[in-house]
């Protein structure tokens, strides 16, 4: 297999961009891209265009998305797996250069959540689950389903309301930080408790956004990567995993398998311990798209042992300086969740992290050179845990 | 890069599957590729489901999919290319096996069509050519779009409706020798020009159908294709090209810009002499969407100069015995069009020629053991050129 790098990368900033098409927002993130990485768009040979669409107006986005771009008619499709489509884009990217199949290739996300016809957005995603017992019959969306996990992670571990809120105050301080962040504002405990209930015991400060926003990666072979940058960062891992789409049929409510077994995947090839990966590991963006997915994530990556995810909240310990940061863009929670380009964002963030360009104050100590990402489709349908590293 | 063979194939019949699920039609082909390979579910490590939906009650189909298989929780993704789904789902699966990333892969196409919801699927995909300026404005459909490249076609060379529809005459030929057609009967020439027009040129006869369906195949690394059987096909090369979705940016309407850059990557990769391609290919599926969009595919492709596709049909040159054979399984017109199933489809019936499996002597002469398949998305938006061979 041959190496893979990131060279270059671009994001537009999150939120409601009513003044801006779908494929414009693409352009934005794209066009930086690959002005970041020093290639024009000629020389891209191959396009994943990470897009959950449906409701989008485009009924082919990828197509518009290329020609937006310029790029030269290359290689081309849309990738789809629900709000884990951004890393599903980078793996397509990276197994095209990783097989020799392509020198250069873009893995481009982008959703414009806000053009949602009826009913709603949050309907729509709704449908995402199992479909004909869950949504059909029982009307669950994504919020019910995340109260689920909270309610069976509260019971089971003795959990409080609060420790899941503090999800939120972290994600929202390293929000107020970053210049790209839906919402750049901190919110205290106290708010995230206070504000209502949208499926107990999960809150509204406790849920993601709808958002619009787009990011993109240019990946490029060894040989080309050495000669475009001096400071390359290295896909060393891809674990990928999917789950049942019938959450009736899940053994608990305490974990997403498809996390966890996505995780010892990725560490495997990494070399990562899977008892210890914060040893190794400076730095993490995990799919908190409600509160508590952020503890199941700890627990699933081996941040913390089970049960005891929470702890590293009261602790601290995932801000910067504990025992591994975590989410130090905001996270879906206040970064934004634009769910075909949220991986992709992912991947922004830990180049970011690794060559040192985080912005105001949200940088990590970067000692092992070795990041993480930790994407989520539904609700464990499917997982990817991608490793990013210096070298 | 790590050679990749397809082992084992499966398809469902294509037609009306008013009886069936998305679910269960994507069992029945990759029930029947799993078995076909000697593969158990749970030795798949990635599996790309080509689908483009949209319209389906499912919206994340590759996870039902994957469940009802049984798959052992693979990394799992949706692609959609338009019609040309179902070649970039071989595109991902060949790469994730060629970099290494798996050693075992499936590609399955799936479309369940007549679940289509209001207003109606022409309708629906007439929204996949540029959306705003052709579909909104000027209500182009899919017929509307070929009968102007037919339209065109006709101007330019002197081929006649007749020349055309002959096309429609030789695939329900081949068509009535396939148990997995659609249409299992013959059409003479009269009746295919006799057939109501749907948009002048182009009559009821000439334009493929609204199809449920399904396709499979597993794909395996030399070392374990070696192990699997003896008689491995090689997936030599795959050529891919986009081209834009506003067809009054295109030069002319005399071919798919596209379709012929991914035929040129293609036999570039594959060592195929692009100037008489039929030398080494001993059997061609290519995508008959509409009649005249054969002929194109003709010259697109090599196998004919510009403006003398027609004449290869009134020789019968395309038929067994001719100068090459295209699509002897109905094509597109006849075996049908589940569109995000279809380039799967084309994938089994050329591995079906090159292990002269076809049934009912609709089988051709292997002599180089070389077979090509031609998918294309949109009006030449994607395309995606395979070349598969014996060694």
């Amino acid at each position: 297999m041959r190496r893979v790098a990131v060279v270059g990368i671009g994001i537009t900033r999150f939120g409601r961009a009513s003044d801006r098409t779908l494929q414009e927002l693409a352009f934005e993130a794209g066009r930086e891209a690959l002005r970041d990485a020093g290639v024009e768009p000629g020389e891209v040979q191959f396009v994943a265009v990470g897009n959950v669409a449906g409701w989008s107006s485009e009924s082919l986005p990828a197509v518009v998305v290329s020609e937006y771009l310029g790029l030269d008619s290359p290689g081309l499709l849309r990738v789809e797996a629900a709000c884990a489509s951004g890393s599903a884009a980078i793996k397509i990217a990276h197994d095209a250069v990783a097989s020799g199949a392509a020198d250069i290739a873009m893995a481009l996300g982008v959703e414009r959540m806000n053009e949602s016809p009826t009913p709603n957005v949050v309907e729509l995603i709704g449908r995402a689950g199992n479909y004909f017992w869950e949504f059909e019959n029982f009307g669950l969306t994504f919020p019910g389903y995340y109260a689920l996990y909270a309610t069976a992670y509260m019971d089971a571990y003795g959990a409080t309301e609060e420790d899941i809120a503090r999800v939120a105050v972290k994600n929202h301080y390293y929000g107020s930080l970053n210049p790209k962040a839906q919402f750049q504002r901190k919110v205290t405990l106290e708010e995230v408790l206070s504000s209502r209930y949208i499926a107990w015991p999960l809150k509204l400060l406790e849920c993601s956004p709808i958002t619009d926003g787009a990011a993109a990666v240019v990946l490029a072979s060894e040989e080309v990567a050495r000669k475009l940058t001096d400071s390359p960062v290295w896909i060393r891992a891809i674990g990928h995993a999917s789950g049942t789409a019938n959450l009736s049929k899940r053994p608990d409510f305490l974990g997403l398998e498809a996390a966890y077994r996505a995780a010892r995947a990725a560490y495997k090839k990494a070399g990562i311990d899977h008892d210890r990966p914060y040893k190794q590991i400076d730095v993490a963006t995990v799919h908190d798209c409600f509160s508590i997915a952020e503890i199941l994530a700890y627990e699933d990556l081996g941040f913390a042992r089970r049960g005891e995810g929470y702890m590293l909240l009261r602790e601290d310990q995932t801000y910067i300086g504990g025992l591994i940061p975590v989410n130090l863009d905001g996270g879906l929670k206040a970064k934004g969740h634009p769910i075909g380009a949220t991986g992709v964002g992912m991947a922004v963030e830990a180049v970011k992290q690794l060559t040192r360009r985080a912005e105001n104050g949200r940088q990590a100590d970067i000692r092992n050179g070795v990041a993480l990402t930790h994407n989520v489709g539904g609700t464990g349908h499917y997982a990817y845990v991608t490793i990013y590293s210096i070298d």
